[in-house]
């Protein structure tokens, strides 16, 4: 196979992972690509257990999944080949990194053979060189050890000294960063040295959680398009079912961003139910399945696979997950999602190269923030906004108050934004309770809003710098951009309110005391300022030093940041394509280009009907409503959508 | 001593353990046994501790103990010498398994010259090898080690595989289970070695969550009578206080089945106070203790010893548990005691010989889903029906139901319940939510039902075989015997309604789809059946795939459910001697039988006085109350019954 | 320099630590102490940073810390400084025990430059030896190790062997306090090596969970003066913030009773806001700051240094705790301070000598009682009266009972009590659920009442020896006294009543059956008593064995406890100089004496604001309002006082 773009290499495709094991018959294996072939779904993933090939002799027998190749040959699946090398029975996701030489060198050979062996088959696609990298904290290895002093040893010293105070040097984050892309690209040789040019595809799991373990930037290179497994009942902790759609779509974006110019599709989504398995125990309904592949697809996923097709029947996951019922018969989740694929599909030509409005907003969060805040954990007293999770889950909040008034946002490590432009007019950047800005972003940010763009920060945006010294005795590094300095931050512990221009705002878990320079006090006074906005360059600068973005969220409130967040970005005024004509609670939308067209995805959360107008840059078009789960209606700009629906509209 | 048999050798008995320990005074043992004599307390169970007999010169001094059992042969009282060597001071349950081969040789060392001294006392009654065996986890001393490598060599290859399908083995609690009767087995020999033929008993604890590390049919040969600890503060944890008389009730008819044909008796209930021990502090009241005593006998218990009858001085229990009060003299509870050793010596015809009164009814409960259970636990948010208690709860909640209905049901391990009857008429098993039916069970459950057996299956019954092997993919293996599949289950957030027969239960954790083949669908239709029935030879076979039990204990309310079951197990129709009118929230009654003489034991655990009819098969007879601590009445059919009160009525 | 008396080495002095680390500038160094010095805080702190003066080759580079003496030099600042050996990064509160000899030694080394390098400064004023000494744990380092067998070894058998019973030995703790006293005298001497006769500060910390660890009494030797860190954020999770003051009031009276005949003086007083660090996050108000402050004062504290004066930029602290902001400019909580400094200053003749006035009542509590309570927990339900904290948390219940009556009490450990009076009329001994009394103390407390002293037993006081043994077959060593014994101790599961000569007490936890022999029951009847009171001697012992303190604390009203104590201490007719004429919820009153002058401290915690009457002895005597932050007013009797207000008030 070869592919003259990656782009081309990654046609949008469905369909579900088979899992293959021991036990199975070539019966049953047919079957199941044949369910797939009827469904269009004509991509699957297969883990190729060396377990179950490699055996104790040291021979290899390959028949077990051989059968599934041959299957998927029959039916023209393209097939991921997962690289899979020996673990426990009871190792889920399976191998993160190599504990030794001896180790890696086993995986070389597993993949030497495994490779050589499956890129015979005609459904051979590529390869997923590991499943879901990441393990939630540093990695302990031995292999990994003797990687850290080589990689220590190798570090420059770096000029930012922090003013010259003591700090801490986040290596073990640092290097950890390192060695997921230097293993990733270690897997990705070993494969290519057997199977060169071949697709190489990485599925990142718990992105809220594991996101600043991950340097997607440097992954382009070498991945034909980067992916992700996106499971309510694993990885959303941080959001309420009713959220999950919402959830869905802020992990694509993430990806999305991840990936910049490579493509992208979800490599998994829940498909089935859980017994024991997850942390949650779930069985998505129909409606949930459309949510999510279409804010997949509205995000610009190439497709995606889901997990999985057929319940295993041993281990930890027997009998769950699966889109087939137990007589290996279409659920009303595999049905739903039969649907969409015939939506797609009569819409080819729209979808395969769509893109993403872009909104010119973004919601920028780094990595740096994350690494302190879970540093810093004293223990102690559970507060929602300096736990675990509340950088995180503050950049989300602004995530959710744009969703709900029809405004998609980019979401993106701040190494992900094009600081370049010449102009950013039209251009807004949200700073949620980013506690750290690593230094070399400072000017960034200052030259961002001089040359036009409008900034946002939130919370204790900018309180440290990369090494966690705080900024109020490094000359407040931002005071220019801000035109303002801070005196004070306060805890506070109730929620409390803000008037900020004239709107009133949550205030959580601390308030701060500005000093404003050339800045105009938009809470208090100039003397004592809890909010201010700054008229610099070209652009403007909004500081709130309170979490008001995870105080909404708390409330689950964004009337108010909404109002808020209309006039600080003005995002009006761009005149976007669709945009909600007042905030839908409970409501998203996506919205794709291609050429002049635009297909909108909207997807009522809410707990009724909800009949909404939009407000159009071309107000002569009219909608086409070509999916719609519980019968809505679109008339001139005007919808009506039942609770759960998803409606896709194209407009004409 | 030599007895003909082994019920013979287990007369009923009374009384509360001595504690013995240095400090104490002759005059102050003298005076525990006088009231244990005065109190018509046979029987008594010493700690015969190693560390206050054998010094540090190897010499060893029985002095402290003589003067125990001199004090039992003075006033007559029966010991049971509870084997006790060497351990921590702070170890409050004492040695549960040898540490090494030296260790095992100390205590052949201990028993050798305990029982070589304390047998030539008269009062020397026999012995209990250990103290409450069981650990909750698997034991991981150097000795279990290699004991364990021993067992694992003697394993022959089981023939059932799961279909070739890979798996859990479960070998450490299989081993757990054959070690946990090696060593009592051991101990057993060792003390017949040097006292043959003595009397050997052994009480479990904690049953509720212990239970899976027992094989008790296969203690049945070398002990002389099985027995427990019921110590609300220790071990009723699923239940609520007001629940604990249930709960000793389920615990007796546990061991009362693991028994099987030698006879048991509760070895420590609960006689006193705690302050700082116990995972609850509590005080049973006199009418608590009235309940779980009369609860003990009318579960075939041969009497019962208390926990204790005076303090330890010293430890973590020190001033605690007792049935005297510091002056040594009676506490209210010790009284209450009194008066139901009164009533059963004035009616020592009947209990001596009496059995309970056979329902028909059995719960059965599976090791190996109590085994997959905690194996498959993955963290994440907590649900009562997939944590670990979910099996075992689901079991008590379907006895909990039955209870207020006054039907005594047995509680059984599914070894333990005959399946060799050539006709099962008249006979109910109810497996709640037993995720796991060895596959040894599968044809045994058929020919019950076919033989005219009624089977209840609740929640994921079956869900798995005995290697967590998914049984779907395994051919249905009880498809027959429900003439159903299942086609799904699906996860549910919140309790709902499941129509059974047009009658509303609660639907639980998950709901299942079924597809039937010669079953009839009693909720939904049968294309999507949520429940069945199923006429298989000569008996009946529901399936209900939700936790309905648990869900109904969940809201307290086993109203419906008790309406299920009449229909289901039909156990009117089987004629019962006594069985309340209508179900009786928070009653409880046990039937006893002697030749053609019941007794019924009646309690009221809910907050009121309560009017009751009972519905005899004999119409005829009238009512004589033996006992009643609250002043209750009966007349014909009727009883009054305060609240917390027992009621012991003899029927003429 | 030198000093005639401890008192006279230690004026009452105010300040704020200077926080010196690398990166900071001359000139911010100097601004600091010109702070100081505007403000009129005369003292500081500094840690002495080995990491920042002992460098890589060996040699030592004081310049950053000679910045700083050399500032304080210029503005007249007397600098404590505290030793800070080297320590990582991350460690927040600096070095506890030495790790092994080599360390010792290079202690002593660090020792040896510092304090022979920084004591020719003429600001230097003295020492702190060691931060908050004291780890919540047993030191398990290998020098504490060795210096555990060599103090095993050379202790004598005690002679009191808890009549032959088995016992824990708590040789854990006893060491543990003994090594915390070893050590200090250790790094005293290294210190006084190098400056013979300089002054020696210790700051305690946390103070309610860690004080069974301190011999306060033998510290008195080689300390100057002893202190305390009490912050908040860290320390106070036994309180709500509403109750903040009346715990640095509680903290406060065990270090001034821990101090004896030495001075104490606060040496660490939250100053400023939390982000990450602390276990609550909290920013102080400026009401609060002066609540605390004048309550040190009030409690003869010899001023108090704040923590701190400049946030230090790097760490886990970084930019949090400070008074100044970020401009280096005042917060409100430092405008706070120098105003009371300048109330101080302004009547510096009074506040100089003045002595809390002694009100006769002590709640003591015993070390043992902490040990045994800790050894005890078992895990199981949480209870607030058997959990850790139960015995600290029902000594506070008193305290903070008496507090709301405006009668100030001791609060001691039970050997810092002066038993040796021949007199102890007017004097009461509160014993609030301590379960453990050394038998030492039997004899003293029973000649305490004999000559005329007040006792009160609350809950299981005196329920074990020292050594964990039951004292109810100890012969009840309190039995004279108490003129009763305990016949049952039982659990209950809610609030209950008792009436206790008429006052309906909450019953908490437990309740007793008491047997009077002498005494007379004041709640139940004579055969069955829930609380008793004997005439002996001259005085008066009550027994109330229920939580009825840790109750009234749960209910959060003390009414009916005030009711009680007034009843059972009689205290008004000691005819104290000032006392609420009614307790008032939420206030909190200190009462100073310097000759025949007395200052009333009152401050309002409640949420509105109060009006009041005091209780005079000299009815003559006419208010002065000093200090007042709310506006505050009194005339004659009569006291007006805001929320949040503190009110000082001489009386002229």
């Amino acid at each position: 196979m070869s592919y003259t773009t990656k782009q081309e290499a990654t046609p949008i495709l469905f369909g579900a992972e088979v899992f293959i094991e021991p036990g199975q018959t070539t019966e049953e294996i047919d079957l199941w690509f044949r369910r797939l072939s009827e469904a269009g779904m004509l991509v699957t993933r297969i883990r190729l257990f060396e377990t179950y090939m490699h055996q104790a002799d040291g021979e290899w027998d390959y028949t077990l999944f051989d059968e599934a190749y041959k299957a998927a040959d029959k039916y023209g699946i393209k097939v991921y080949g997962n690289l899979f090398p020996r673990t426990a029975f009871t190792d889920l996701g399976g191998l993160k990194f190599p504990k030794d030489a001896e180790h890696l060198a086993s995986i070389a050979n597993y993949i030497e053979n495994v490779v050589c062996h499956f890129k015979e088959f005609k459904s051979c696609y590529g390869w997923v060189p590991v499943n879901e990298p990441g393990v939630g904290s540093f990695p302990k290895e031995q292999f990994a050890t003797e990687k850290y002093k080589e990689w220590r040893e190798a570090q420059k010293q770096t000029e930012y000294n922090s003013g010259g105070y003591d700090r801490f040097d986040f290596a073990d984050e640092r290097f950890h960063l390192y060695y997921n892309t230097w293993f990733l690209q270690w897997l990705t040789d070993e494969i290519h040295k057997h199977n060169p040019g071949s697709i190489i595809h990485v599925n990142n799991h718990a992105i809220f959680k594991n996101v600043a373990e991950y340097d997607f930037p440097s992954w382009r290179d070498f991945l034909t398009s980067l992916g992700g497994s996106a499971h309510a009942s694993w990885h959303f902790d941080y959001f309420p079912r009713q959220k999950y759609a919402l959830a869905v779509n802020a992990n694509c974006e993430i990806i999305r961003s991840g990936a910049g110019d490579i493509p992208w599709f979800m490599t998994e989504l829940q498909g089935g139910n859980n017994t024991y398995s997850g942390f949650l125990a779930l069985c998505p309904t129909r409606y949930e399945i459309a949510q999510w592949l279409w804010t997949a697809i509205g995000s610009e996923s190439r497709g995606a696979i889901f997990w999985c097709l057929n319940p295993r029947s041993s281990g930890i996951e027997a009998g769950e997950w699966a889109m087939l019922n137990y007589h290996n018969e279409p659920s009303d989740r595999f049905v739903a999602t039969q649907e969409i694929i015939n939506t797609v599909n009569s819409n080819h030509g729209f979808f395969e190269d769509a893109k993403e409005v872009e909104s010119g907003i973004n919601i920028l969060y780094t990595r740096e923030s994350l690494w302190i805040e879970k540093t810093l954990q004293m223990g102690g007293k559970s507060y929602e906004g300096r736990d675990e999770g509340g950088v995180m889950k503050s950049a989300i909040a602004y995530f959710e108050a744009l969703s709900e008034a029809g405004v998609q946002a980019n979401f993106k490590e701040i190494s992900e934004f094009d600081f370049d432009k010449e102009n950013f007019e039209g251009i807004g950047i949200i700073l949620a309770h980013q506690i750290s800005i690593p230094s070399k972003y400072w000017p960034l940010l200052t030259k961002f809003v001089e040359k036009g763009g409008r900034l946002i920060a939130d919370g204790l945006t900018n309180y440290y710098d990369e090494n966690a010294v705080a900024t109020t005795r490094l000359g407040f590094p931002l005071r220019d951009v801000f035109g303002a300095d801070v005196l004070e931050y306060k805890a506070i512990d109730d929620l409390q309110e803000i008037e900020v221009s004239d709107i009133a705002l949550p205030a959580f878990q601390w308030t701060g005391i500005l000093k404003p320079t050339t800045a105009k006090a938009v809470a208090g006074d100039n003397n004592e300022a809890n909010a201010t906005v700054n008229r610099y360059g070209k652009g403007f600068a909004w500081w709130i030093p309170t979490l008001t973005g995870l105080g909404s969220r708390v409330l689950n409130d964004y009337s108010r940041l909404n109002n808020f967040l209309q006039q600080a970005l003005d995002y009006e005024s761009l005149n976007p394509p669709f945009i909600f004509s007042q905030p839908q609670p409970g409501l998203m939308m996506k919205v794709l280009l291609n050429n002049s067209e635009h297909v909108t995805i909207i997807i009522n959360k809410s707990e009724t009907r909800c009949e909404l107008s939009l407000i159009m840059k071309n107000t002569n078009l009219q909608p086409m409503v070509i999916f719609a789960n519980c019968g809505g209606k679109a008339g001139g700009n005007h919808i009506s959508i039942e609770a759960e629906e998803t409606m896709v509209i194209k407009w004409i």
